[in-house]
């Protein structure tokens, strides 16, 4: 369709290929910022356009979700050892991915990362909790479950960038009106946080962590999906 | 400190009020979008320097959180009835308020509603996860687990502004390389997966959030909070 023979008498490019694109993407996160990554500034460090690339990606969502799962190759676990301490790894090494590149774990809430990594990530996690006594049908909706739990929580506590809209909020501010909210709760209006309300803000973060990974698990092993009559 | 009587030959300008600043906010959320509701554009609207706000609000987050608190006003559940019903009812409620906004689930999972109608809506969902048979510690962290749930899914779904880094996203072009990375799981690479992994779509998306929801109350009414002997 067109003339190839003008190129070859270019200096040589390397071939632009997938992995390529992935591997400037993740580096621009890395080292410019999350949101630097875009379509457009992966083409330029690429040294071409951006619609050479829609032939992988067709928008900034895809090429995200590509560069998340190439940053998932450490998400693993142990080959042996207790179902419940491999799921815990696993879940740790998978948030700590999402902890480290502030902006990565916002956009995984809206984007899932896809790949051969992810892949291997929703194997394990799977195996796991059917190795726990999980039925199949509930560990299968259950993988979705933990890691947008690990996933929502990193992007609670993740920064913002300068330009985004929350680049000046003060975290501690928040948390501390909230826990004040809480405190002063007047018994005739909310009388259950009046008398409970102090148990809320209660633990260490992993602790907080810990429970509610816990909490997803022990509920999975205990609810069957619909159409199914077994798992209660 | 500075000269009020100068003012006071000026035309009369009603005064500005914490409850005038968070209705124009919600307004110019409902009207123009969400991400258009910044400090600077609420002063605009409201024909003051966003010094004037900063007496209030500190920063957007806050703005927000506030506004957010407002929209909740329609969250609630029945005063009788199955305690799970109204727990239903009540997070559905919650829920129907961040599908209603593009925008708003992705602010809410940063920034958490604060006010009245957030006071009343954790008080109430304390309240019957106690009814329910859950110990108070459990029930007071699972409160938050809860909303974070309702909230990250609404995150999932909801639409991004035309400005946005993921505007133009297909969510399902997403979900359909998703499932297809699943279906076609290798049964050497990924053993799980190639065997159970057409579980993981099945169902709507309501079935899969009474699921969810279901999953997450009976994992709190069966996982003690650390440093209590109760509920296990």
């Amino acid at each position: 369709m067109e003339n190839t023979a003008s190129r070859r008498t270019r200096p040589a490019k390397p071939a632009l290929t997938r992995e390529w694109i992935v591997e400037e993407t993740v580096r621009i996160m890395r080292e410019e910022g999350f949101e630097k990554a875009t379509m457009r500034r992966v083409a330029a460090r690429l040294d071409t356009g951006a619609a050479s690339l829609y032939v992988y990606f067709p928008n900034n969502a895809e090429l995200h979700a590509a560069a998340l799962d190439q940053m998932l190759s450490t998400a693993t676990s142990a080959e042996t050892g207790w179902w419940r301490d491999r799921l815990d790894t696993l879940l740790d090494n998978y948030a700590e991915v999402l902890f480290a590149l502030p902006g990565l774990a916002r956009s995984a809430v809206v984007v899932r990362p896809l790949g051969p990594n992810s892949i291997r990530v929703y194997d394990q996690l799977l195996g796991l909790l059917i190795e726990g006594g999980a039925d199949p049908g509930p560990a299968a909706w259950g993988v979705n479950l933990l890691l947008q739990y690990v996933t929502a929580t990193a992007a609670e506590h993740s920064s913002t960038a300068p330009k985004e809209m929350y680049s000046d909020r003060d975290p501690q501010r928040e948390f501390a009106g909230l826990a004040r909210a809480i405190a002063d709760a007047d018994s005739a209006t909310a009388p259950n946080l009046a008398r409970h309300g102090q148990l809320a803000y209660t633990g260490t973060p992993r602790q907080r962590m810990q429970w509610a990974i816990s909490v997803i698990v022990e509920g999975i092993r205990a609810t069957a999906t619909p159409g199914t009559e077994t798992g209660r």
